[in-house]
């Protein structure tokens, strides 16, 4: 286990959940952390993330979740919310402005707030190095722990990068899914830290889907405090290094948030190669993983290809349909916007049996590329989303 | 059964499907038909779409459907279709330039081509006013015929429609899904029929979604024979009554075609009213009725209405959250972005066990409306679209 040098950890029970599991996260900084993040775009924003996204750019000294109850559309909910972050200031005696909060759960159902502020004393007592009692207090129906760690040099030193996220269950938490925390001790600026965490989010986070819902409380942070040993990072300078290196721990989350998504029993990652432009490719990319009748055959081991060319024709991209190549694991599909001639549909329905599927498609009309991750739609998916609440 | 003065239809097997069900579908015109039409969106097109949309607004002497097929994305797939409007033609020495042609069916599938044109002449022979046959061939793995008669007085004279429609099956035929065709006696002008057509499609046959994909060989048909003894219509004399009537037989043709969608046990219809403009209804409506998470709850009974104000957030549109009123089966559910002070859970769920669901949302923020339907997300689907071709 690695640690990020100036940053303590907690995760206690605090009353919300069931079952007595943890609730209530804590990460608490030495010195206050250059901090940035970005957030939800859904327009039905939960309050802690309207909070949180007014306080981010300040250094920042404390990050509390909540987990269990996503504290929004319910009356009072802004002022529940900022009565967590105000109580927590009040403990430490810092500038409630210096706290960032998360919120995660069910949405519509009153946050049981004084249950949250009673359980900050024994939050503060538990803090350590070790953060699995955080990744553990952040989840929901996640089935398993969601963490990345990497140490690299740069600028000559070594630097830490360590992620910790909550899976797209989207279940039992309703829609308040995906929370994802990156802790650095690198040293680095807040300039080239927010451009960082952008690029690496777009090719990670922003390039996943589930079922093509977006939750009301999403945000990913990213903190730095800055006790490594390097020189500091700048745009200049290690920018690419530190990129590189925050990119691998985002896209492994992501590809840990898909494998955990409802119901789901495959990874499929599409790879949309020659497009005109990015923009294009990644619409295209997003059309197929959306696609319920691209879903539902993978599920079904059917290498279902017309789906696809469909799905890739409806995206609003205007493609040449006779250029159009298509391989699934790495074998060819369709030549040219026909079935291929080697195309073997047995063949490939058992190899569809894996785990990890890997779909590309080739345009054939440009130099722009984007990789994409999905998951297949399966009856699971709907039993859990159909019935979770009765 | 109302008789459309000035068409006959046929419908025989020749050799397409299995089992021996009817695939081959003629509508033949006395005299030439006004006639115009509404095409797919998706940049794969099949040649059937290609041919028909260069052709429609000629005047039209026959439309041929092939069902069980949808010559599509396969080596030679245009000069098939072609040769089959070429063939027909030939047997009824008329211009091809005045023939129309749909397929439906399996996407990637070599078609049978020899086997429609010798259904020709059987086809020729088995002409009648009677539509049962042709509304029967143009099916694939439809459940029931879709058909719609409407006889209404227009400037002084009787006039009829007739509706057939083969449904959103999407799952046999994969991808070639809603094909309509609408057949009406009412002397108009072609520039009044292509408005009507283009007016009523909006509101019903593009204000429908089964799960948001969207075939290569879609397309809705009009074609007027002329012969009732009304004042002709035009823009100017008897085009609402027209219109009306019109939207009538496609909302009733619409509303079939989803509950007899995929899998699905209840036909949704989501209201949203007081929207700042007609688009942004009808962006949030889509979202709304595209939403998995909303369609499995909708399954599920499930009155989850923190599903629907989440879709709400993600279209895309400015919202001011807290005016938000829900309304499901006509209960309040949502009021001002909160839950209702009545909202019963368990009433709900009970009535949520009807096949036809009301939902209502108010966005209180300007005063454009609009209306769509959707079915439900059900294991039923899943199983139909993952198992299929298997």
């Amino acid at each position: 286990m690695i640690k990020i040098k100036g940053v303590k950890f907690a995760g206690i029970y605090c009353g919300i959940k069931k079952n007595e599991k943890k609730d209530l996260a804590l990460a608490l900084f030495d010195k206050p952390a250059i901090s940035t993040g970005v957030f939800t775009k859904n327009r039905v924003k939960a309050p802690s993330v309207v909070i949180t996204k007014k306080r981010i750019n300040n250094p920042i000294k404390a990050l509390i979740v909540v987990s269990g109850n996503a504290c929004v559309c319910v009356k009072g909910d802004y002022e529940d919310a900022k009565s967590i972050t105000n109580s927590l200031a009040n403990y430490l005696n810092i500038e409630e402005k210096s706290i960032v909060h998360s919120a995660t759960g069910v949405i519509g159902v009153k946050l049981p707030v004084e249950k949250v502020k009673n359980g900050i004393p024994e939050l503060l007592k538990n803090l350590k190095d070790d953060y699995e009692d955080f990744a553990e207090a952040i989840t929901t129906t996640d089935a398993f722990k969601k963490v990345e760690e990497l140490t690299i040099s740069i600028n000559d030193g070594r630097i830490n990068i360590l992620g910790i996220a909550k899976g797209a269950g989207m279940i039992a938490p309703d829609l308040a899914t995906m929370l994802v925390y990156i802790f650095t001790d690198a040293k680095i600026d807040k300039t080239t830290l927010d451009k960082a965490l952008k690029e690496a989010v777009e090719c990670s986070f922003n390039s996943i889907s589930v079922d093509g819902d977006t939750s009301t409380n999403d945000m990913v942070l990213l903190f730095s405090t800055g006790m490594a040993k390097n020189k500091e990072i700048t745009l200049k300078e290690g920018y690419n290094a530190f990129l590189g290196a925050l990119k691998n721990v985002c896209i492994s989350l992501a590809k840990k948030i898909i494998k955990d998504g409802e119901g789901a029993t495959k990874l499929i990652e599409i790879i949309v190669k020659n497009a005109k432009s990015q923009r294009d490719a990644k619409k295209i990319a997003k059309t197929v993983a959306n696609s319920p009748l691209v879903k539902t055959a993978f599920f079904g081991c059917d290498p279902n290809w017309g789906r696809i060319m469909a799905a890739i024709g409806r995206a609003g991209i205007p493609i040449n349909k006779e250029k159009i190549d298509i391989d699934i694991q790495g074998k060819p599909v369709v030549r040219k916007g026909l079935e291929a001639n080697n195309f073997n549909e047995a063949t490939l329905k058992k190899e569809l049996a894996d785990e990890e599927i890997k779909l590309e498609i080739d345009l054939h009309s440009g130099n722009a590329s984007t990789k994409f991750y999905t998951s297949d739609l399966t009856l699971d998916y709907v039993k859990l989303n159909s019935s979770y609440r009765t």
